[in-house]
């Protein structure tokens, strides 16, 4: 039996360009922050994981990280209690301090499970309780954007897309790319009358691609319960369009067309209020916050016992997390809608080999043990190099907005 | 890596000697019916499980473990998936359809688990997430009980247990035996007034011990509602007092004594009406209906997240049974009450090395790994020849009761 005991565990900062992507909270900043962790059990297998790369999250797993010497990596119970013992008290504006436990043992969990399924010659998703599906469909996230970053970075190559022609042109481009059926549009930037014709016009030249929308809290209920009727038959989901499980309550329990959230059901203790208010009837989740594949997959039973639909959500990020999106996802029966993924709007990546690539717009679960990808040392200590230079620690994308629009201030709801 | 996929599946039928035990719906026969499974790997190695031994689960088990050659004991998505397209439409009183196909899950869920540890060198409750504590509180489970069958089999050595004092002798014996600290009444038998007694005797003589009290549905909620002043501050938990959610959710409106129940949420579709009636507060989990050890973490998850209590249920059973209960509830951080079980009733056993001890009414995790017990071939052989010649195939309490007491009829509630 090989020794899957932690060794050591390290925790790499990373900084990779982002383009100027528009939503609710502002503008992406040059660079998007993450952190690459690497457990090393006793036997010198190497797991590895991504996560967040701010500075709450990086202090938290600086904490942890210390104390998980001798814990084994299938101890998952030992993990989440030691975690709960050194993270203490660490909070940040996206992240508040019940959030963050949550993200710190994610962080190294899927790391322990890539080294646990290396170091004993099993997939991940196999280790998950089984591959359900050969390749796990992903949307196109389309976002408003500008052309150019405020600080004069040169232009990235999709332009500027700030009208229902520049929405329908990067959808077509992001398709002729990578496949995609769903279309996703990140929204709550501009008036919601001008966003649903961007929707419109996306149905026009998609006509058979199903329509999703995700003003990310920015209307009020009023403008929700006002437009909701437009959107009926339009979008497969309505994601988080106003504040709150309350609000949002008020809006489900007047359309038929599912309400869905990565943004107010977000930890388990929302769990039980959102069903008991019938807020959202689809769980957009992301092993990065809740905990982990583990907690993700009992996740996926509660919606799947309460009746929920179930998707992904996703944050800027690279293969490591796209892999164990995809082994997770492989791996969970109830997966009612196409995923989420930013993996296209990134052109940085730390794993050898280079991106991974989607075919129809899907993505084949990574051959070999573990997640089946391994580290780029290379790219990893140029993306570490970029962290350190670009002077980023905090994603703050209404910082970066006004850069662009001086007038420009945060609202949730703005409209 | 070791060839963990499924070669053969075999089940065998055994029947074990039962004392005549009284409940809600009658009297336990002279023996009582368990299935033993074992799922053999590639490489020869043999998992182990216990369920069932009534008509339907075997009729269930033997449609399924055809169609189980090739899958690899991780695939617990794929188990599940055979499992739902053989097992059809085969019902008994104890079992509808609904619930046949967890507990045909179940039964080789556990030998694939145990199988799993087995060729990996691993224990169930570190595949489970990593073991939380040492060893497993159980408490002690009190019956009304006849000194005798009544077809004649020598009495066994605990006598007759009708009135309060029988139930404090028996009480005093299991405590002297096995250590235990919590003592369960199973009720339903007799006028509630005179149980009460029963748990007044009792709460006498063991000051310290936390008292439960069982009548299986049997009390109507008015009666309930009547008795239940009496039982706060005397029982830790009230359990299944009357029948179904909405008659419990009555009674749990009118008392801060916990309900729990093994009775009314037996299958994930009854989670969503628990919650939102608040019904029972407490969930006695079994993994041999609730789908396997996988789904009854998943279990324990959900009574954590909604602040449910947990504990476990327990059937008449052996070694095997018993030693997959203490895997589970070793990795379950959430056990809130001590566990239930029917052992210290049986004397005969399938594993080798004899009966588990229980020291201070705790069980340590067995050592080795899987469960980290064996097949004893020669006794399997004995309770087979047993289950062939004792003419039983059917569990049936209620004919047996009318053996004793030719006038008893069974109602629900009853008093």
């Amino acid at each position: 039996m090989p020794d899957t005991r932690i060794a050591d565990v390290r925790v790499t900062p990373i900084a990779f360009a982002d383009p100027p992507l528009l939503n609710n909270a502002g503008c992406h900043q040059p660079f998007a922050l993450r952190s690459i962790i690497e457990v090393e059990t006793g036997d010198g297998t190497v797991g590895l994981g991504e996560s967040y790369g701010s500075q709450p999250v990086l202090k938290a797993l600086a904490r942890v990280t210390p104390h998980l010497t001798g814990l084994d990596v299938t101890d998952l119970n030992g993990l989440a209690a030691r975690c709960r013992t050194h993270v203490t008290g660490a909070m940040d504006a996206y992240t508040g301090g019940e959030r963050l436990l949550p993200r710190v043992i994610a962080a190294i969990e899927v790391a322990c499970w890539d080294a646990y399924g290396k170091a004993t010659g099993r997939r991940v998703c196999d280790l998950l309780g089984g591959q359900v599906r050969q390749t796990v469909p992903f949307s196109a996230y389309l976002f408003y954007k500008f052309g150019q970053h405020a600080d004069g970075t040169p232009p990235d190559d999709w332009g500027e897309a700030l009208t229902p022609e520049g929405l329908v042109e990067q959808a077509a481009r992001m398709k002729a790319l990578h496949g995609f059926d769903a279309i996703k549009l990140k929204a709550g930037v501009f008036e919601p009358e001008e966003e649903i014709e961007g929707l419109r016009a996306l149905r026009d030249t998609f006509p058979e691609a199903p329509l999703r929308i995700d003003p990310n809290g920015g209307w009020s209920v009023e403008t929700t319960l006002k437009l909701s009727p437009q959107l009926d038959g339009l979008v497969e989901y309505l994601e988080d369009p106003t504040v709150g499980i309350e609000g949002n309550a008020r809006v489900q329990a007047a359309t038929d067309t599912p309400l869905a959230t990565n943004m107010y059901v977000v930890h388990e203790s929302h769990l039980p209020p959102n069903m008991a208010r019938d807020a959202f009837r689809v769980i957009l989740s992301d092993h990065h916050y809740w905990g982990g594949l583990r907690a993700s997959r009992e996740l996926a039973r509660i919606c799947e016992i309460w009746g929920l639909g179930l998707s992904m959500h996703s944050n800027s990020h690279l293969g490591i997390s796209l892999a164990a999106m995809t082994h997770l996802a492989a791996a969970t029966p109830n997966l009612t809608y196409d995923c989420d993924t930013h993996y296209p709007w990134q052109s940085d990546e730390v794993i050898e080999g280079g991106k991974l690539a989607f075919t129809g717009g899907c993505l084949a679960v990574p051959e070999g043990p573990g997640l089946g990808v391994t580290l780029d040392r290379a790219e990893l200590a140029r993306l570490h190099r970029q962290y350190l230079a670009c002077g980023i620690t905090l994603r703050d994308d209404a910082t970066e907005m006004k850069k662009h629009r001086p007038d420009w201030s945060f609202a949730r709801p703005k409209f």
